[in-house]
């Protein structure tokens, strides 16, 4: 369940005793645990991806290692990896070791887009600490990230599924494609919901949905389990965007490890900022055109961003998106029968919604 | 055969007629022509895979076929592409159409590297027009790279082949390594000839090796082919490569399509630098650590730098080099039976060597 403000966002936040900016999402503890016992549930499993995954970044140039366990430290909560193995044991894959070589297949995707990332949005932190670009420069972020997904496609490669290699080099020209999309829109407050949607899909779910179906093919499932996995895993990937693109106008900077407003000086169009824009009156939305279309703004104008989320009741709006689609990820699930590793899976949609840090 | 003046590197090129800095290399129209006969013996093949190539990098996103098409009509040689072409010919492959679809996935890789390496030394220009990221920013190079790369593999996986994938595959992991290398090395001049070598293996020659190796592959050739065209396409990489370190000191900047000197402003490590620095006494050594440690460095530098690299025949070394892979290169064609082809294939190993252009 969501607190009440976020459920009835045009009341306006910022009349709740919360200042703007301060953090709009529940408590976490049940989140966090959410996560922690699925992990727990496939704890072996992934203590096992975790060893491939720190085996396959070796390199006999220093730099990469290094680089990628700068990452690593980072500490990463492997989200897509332990969906991975969660996925393989609800469709009772057992066994084999494919879907623990296919997890750290997933996190190397990942980490590649996110040293990718960070260099084209020039960011400063992950997940709290310095991010790598930061601390080894551009050039060696750029190059990791293209090493990384390299391993990914060799480990692919070795497991030896032309079904699976598909799945994942189609996710993968899917994410570059959102992020080229993101690109484009940047700066652009004439882009719409769905064209948003269609980034978020793009950048972010489309792994989140690779990641979960390739634990049923692994399986050998029917392809209806295999089709609810890459819905449950797509839903799961929305929500987990939207919270998000929610969190970068309204968390706790310390607990996220990530700056409160990075999107807003990126002019990012994400849903908050369209809620805000399309709910306000022409000052308010000339301050969007001014802040987020032509990239001029003070630090006071965060301030007013934040005030006019809350006024508009941006930041609920976009809880609420996140959560109709864990309410969809839930659902995908019904295919499947009651089981432990199910109740985690439907556990972990609602922490995607609640992770306020 | 290379001019007498680079065979004999310690004679002194600035004694020679032609000024530092003026082409080192033959007049290239018998190069040129190598290159040509060879894709005319493919002409229908790699027309194919031109087709292939700019079908697969459409996209409902815009930016990523426009960007695309910069590099396109900034019209590459697609040495790479022919080279595998030519390599399924030579192995007698026929009736189908794999070896272009690899040859378009070998490009792809090719140009996505490409973008990726012009992010990294901030390149201008890219065979003699404004670079993809000074036109479209960095941040798109980086995303359309990553776009492609993931096109390449989308086309592999669709070919079917496991092996075909694991050389790629390998081959891409390779590049990254040799290009995260080179950045290590750059502006470190205890940095030796081993290294260097290393280097440009994994950079360049790792592709060209896949390239002609896939060939084989397609066709379903024993092993001594497979093996055969896989070093083929390393001396001709090797050789490649070490001409175009030899041209950034030496090259005509009109008719080369890229600047002179691109390396010593970046201060790469190349052979030229590693012949001219060891070659040097106190003073040019310290004018070395200067430039090219140091990175600092006046236009007149540069002209220094051309001057020591005649007078210490760091080209001609260098050509030598070159020439001693594409000897190899020849021989590894050996083990296949004389045909218009192998012919062809052979002079193109000259004309790595002798593209003054």
């Amino acid at each position: 369940m969501l607190p009440q403000d976020l459920m009835e966002p045009r009341l306006g936040l910022a009349t709740k005793t919360r200042a703007p900016g301060s953090p709009a999402a529940l408590p976490t503890e049940t989140s966090e645990n959410a996560l922690n016992a699925l992990a727990a549930l496939v704890a072996d499993d992934f203590a096992a991806c975790n060893r491939v995954i720190v085996e396959h970044m070796q390199s006999d140039v220093a730099l990469i290692p290094q680089l990628a366990a700068h990452l690593v430290a980072a500490g990463g909560k492997r989200l897509r990896p332990i969906l991975t193995l969660a996925s393989a044991r609800l469709c009772g894959y057992a066994g084999g070791t494919r879907h623990i070589n296919l997890a750290a297949c997933v996190e190397f995707i990942h980490t590649a887009t996110l040293l990718h990332d960070d260099v084209v949005d020039e960011s400063q932190k992950r997940r709290g600490l310095a991010s790598a670009n930061a601390v080894f420069g551009n050039q060696a972020s750029v190059l990791v990230g293209d090493f990384l997904f390299s391993r990914a496609f060799q480990l692919m490669t070795a497991d030896g599924s032309l079904k699976v290699l598909k799945i994942l080099s189609d996710a993968a020209a899917t994410i570059a494609e959102g992020e080229v999309l993101q690109l484009v829109t940047q700066n652009d407050l004439s882009t719409d919901e769905d064209r948003y949607l269609e980034v978020i899909q793009g950048k972010t779910a489309a792994l989140f949905t690779a990641a979960c179906q390739v634990g049923a093919v692994v399986a050998d499932r029917p392809l209806a389990e295999e089709q609810a996995l890459a819905e449950f895993g797509t839903a799961i990937g929305m929500a987990f965007q939207l919270v998000d693109d929610a969190l970068d106008y309204a968390a706790d900077e310390a607990a996220l490890g990530k700056t409160v407003g990075d999107d807003f000086r990126e002019g990012k169009i994400t849903l908050p900022v369209l809620v805000a824009y399309h709910a306000g009156g022409p000052d308010d939305r000339a301050f969007w055109q001014r802040t987020i279309e032509e990239s001029e703004h003070t630090d006071a104008d965060l301030k007013r961003a934040l005030r006019l989320m809350a006024e508009t009741g941006a930041i609920g709006a976009t809880l609420r998106r996140a959560e109709s689609f864990a309410a969809r990820a839930k659902a995908a699930l019904g295919v499947f029968p009651d089981s432990p590793t199910r109740r985690r899976l439907a556990e972990v949609a609602d922490y995607t919604v609640r992770r306020g840090r």
